[in-house]
């Protein structure tokens, strides 16, 4: 075909309308094979493992062996522009949060019909404590202008999207970018080691309580602008819209969400949980972006009944996953086990889906099946 | 359904037959979203970092948070059985080797009809240098008997598969296990850390050449036997069939494989490469199993025409992927670009797929669309 002439449309075409079968395309499927979730079993640590912490990547992850020449700048409408260096960055106040992150898309493949993107299921998330230079410390720094409204950070991966050419982008609103609780990260490691690649090396930015398209990655920009910023990722993607035409609600906070770790062991191909009968702890973890976590109850009956689960307190870290448990005796037959958490501002898991033509922010409760063998069946 | 009692079964289906058409079921999007490929990109690093290597667990990974109580035990038709913490293992001698990793079933999504298990593309690969001790200095120091014929290798991941609860297990020829060159690993360590959790924290075997089913994660038992070992993941899973009702032949060495690294940049949703007209070097990574790889060739034109591209050399790494790069010229229009790689036996990639029921060791040469838009489109 070479020679005959082609547009960046024959890269790059317009979105899918929700698919209302359950087969997902090859389309789908390659970006599942390049990025994923949290082992839901991973739950059991406190600081997800780099490895088994949730990754999605838009274009490709920028190639950075040394991140010491890696220029991070600072301007728009601020009185002194910046231009930093790693070293510069660490010559600041240096700030660790521990932080849980979760992708805006989490659920996205079990909603019907099914928005076409990145296919989570329930595991796009992870909790790493972040450290670096507080982004309202830089932008005091730097002197913001009394017109600024927003600041639009950059990051280094670059590609096409729906026939848009274009750097990773996003904007956060200015008093959001200078809040003090929680403050906004400039970070450089995760867990106390240097950002792995795929997580932003060498900088990325944290937004506590932010679904993850807000943490730009491989950051490189930062500008802050006197008008609303209207780029892709910010006017196109990330709304939440039930008609195509609507300008939608943008996409902020992590609405609440529990998550069950899969008592007893799976089926490879199913991964159907098998359970003995007798006693067993149930135990997950739980988080909202909007307020703290409150309630969080689970159902072991198809959720005919409810029950309240222990919770951990947050240990000093408001910002991350909280722990909880419920006892739970196993008899043999099938059985659905349900968690549900609330917050304090009284929102909870919706018990039907939550749709919208992105899939974003939806939070059903989480569903498990498990099979409770007769006792001479198990091993 | 509880109290009406049930069965393994209930959680563990049969195998389900190649399927023909193209979209994958929920199962298989339950394996892609939990396991994760190798991004392409991340074929420039010599070293895979541990998050961006590829991953495939055939249960839960299991809870090891602190490997100090681990127990390694080694028995069977030995004439000394041993028990073996970390700090004994690091008594041996210790070995490192830089070994490419690939799932043998990499590329089975790409089949049709699609064997239907973890839906691989061409990603399920990674290199890494493993430091451990050479299986063949346990095996002599606990003496093996002179009927032995194979060492059969248990993990700690436990789960159920095609109806059959079961530890993860496989086994080796004894002449494997105690070969000399290449030597197989017990290892505690990857890229000088201790393993990831999902890697097989805290012990794991490593058995350069071999695809990824026999490097047991999560090594706890090592077991001389002297007749052939029949579990499930030896004479059911992990054979080369046609029919059903075969035996097969065991997968073990990895076939020839070279992988491009993608040029340009991507769309988020097709993957579809777009890059802009004029030079630019075309660079990607080749490895075998079998013997060295001695030659790659590429192709431009939908594989019309075929040329060869510069290979590196080993750099005293036999046992690790190899760099090549060749130049090519984009010229506006659509392109397929191929890679091929043979090795010192002759075995070379097929252009047609090598189809058997399980899609293992499929080596279909590596294809990547790319558009090339007229200069006036790219930004």
């Amino acid at each position: 075909m070479a020679g005959m002439g082609a547009r960046l449309g024959d890269a790059s075409a317009p979105a899918r309308p929700p698919v209302s079968d359950e087969a997902i395309g090859r389309d789908e499927l390659a970006l599942a094979t390049r990025n994923h979730g949290l082992p839901l079993e991973a739950l059991r640590y406190d600081l997800t493992p780099p490895g088994l912490h949730y990754v999605l990547t838009h274009y490709d992850i920028p190639y950075v062996p040394d991140g010491a020449s890696w220029q991070l700048t600072l301007d728009g409408r601020v009185r002194r522009p910046l231009r930093l260096g790693l070293a510069d960055l660490r010559a600041f106040p240096q700030v660790t949060t521990r932080v849980t992150l979760e992708c805006a898309g989490n659920g996205r493949a079990l909603l019907t019909p099914r928005p076409v993107s990145q296919p989570w299921l329930v595991e796009a998330v992870g909790t790493a404590e972040w450290t670096g230079v507080p982004l309202r410390l830089l932008l005091e720094a730097a002197g913001v202008e009394d017109d600024a409204v927003e600041v639009v950070l950059t990051g280094a991966d670059h590609g096409v999207e729906r026939g848009v050419e274009q750097d990773y982008q996003r904007a956060l609103p200015l008093d959001v970018a200078l809040g003090a609780e929680p403050e906004v990260l400039v970070a450089h490691a995760m867990n106390g080691a240097p950002l792995p690649p795929q997580h932003g090396r060498p900088l990325r930015l944290v937004v506590p309580g932010w679904y993850g398209m807000a943490h730009v990655k491989w950051l490189r920009g930062i500008r802050v602008v006197d008008e609303p910023f209207t780029g892709f990722q910010q006017a196109v993607a990330y709304r939440i819209r039930q008609r195509p035409d609507e300008e939608g609600e943008p996409v902020t906070r992590i609405a609440p969400r529990a998550l069950l770790i899969p008592p007893g062991f799976p089926d490879f191909m199913s991964r159907t949980r098998v359970v003995g009968p007798g006693g067993l702890t149930l135990e997950g973890r739980a988080w909202s972006g909007r307020a703290p976590v409150t309630r969080v109850e689970i159902s072991t009956d198809g959720e005919r009944t409810w029950r309240r689960a222990g919770l951990a307190p947050d240990g000093g870290h408001p910002w991350a996953w909280r722990s909880w448990r419920a006892d739970w005796t196993a008899t043999p037959g099938e059985h659905v086990l349900s968690a549900r958490a609330t917050d304090a501002e009284g929102h909870t898991q919706p018990l039907r889906q939550p749709w919208n033509r992105g899939g974003f922010a939806n939070n059903l409760v989480h569903r498990i099946r498990v099979v409770c063998p007769d006792p001479e069946e198990l091993g």
